[in-house]
């Protein structure tokens, strides 16, 4: 359906978000916003065992939407949070190509 | 730390812990790694509760790096999952502002 040059960054992510659903997300808040995040893992866990790709996928995105919801509520940018935890490698070794003992982080 | 003009796309999220992490993630599997999910996902929520905006802003982005190397081992391409069941609109009510009952979705 979509163009192969499509993108979506974290910023437009959260943006189309914020612009979707704020006013409920607001008055939700950030906890009652949990619960919601909750129920989309547990959908996605089930789908990763018998969903069809199709489905699985869906499962992300209802995840990512709640997850960018409640840190659209928090006030955290996730682009940006992405970018310094792991834009220069991994937080453990520092490597782009994590070399961090196994027995630390399998 | 990072200029303001400083992106990441879903697609280069996917590419960066691929990259980073791929080895370790094939060997681990979906179940393994949905594990250290759910672990990022009780730190984010702890730190929601009584963290920093940094110490948050890191879990967030701990929970996006594990998100998507589920999808990377479970072959979801996560950009074009959002875009195909958000980017149109509300997938409830189709607006780009939602405006489904908040009976059903609140």
């Amino acid at each position: 359906m979509n163009e192969p040059t499509e993108t979506l960054t974290l910023a437009e992510l959260q943006q189309l978000i914020q612009r979707m659903y704020s006013s409920k997300d607001e008055a939700r808040g950030v906890d009652g916003t949990f619960m919601w995040l909750m129920e989309e893992v547990g959908e996605l866990a089930a789908s990763l065992r018998e969903g069809t790709p199709a489905e699985t996928a869906a499962e992300f995105a209802d995840v990512l939407a709640w997850l960018a919801t409640i840190a659209n509520v928090a006030g955290i940018d996730l682009q940006r949070a992405v970018l310094e935890k792991y834009g220069r490698g991994c937080p453990g070794c520092g490597a782009m190509v994590c070399a961090c003992d196994t027995a630390e982080k399998p």
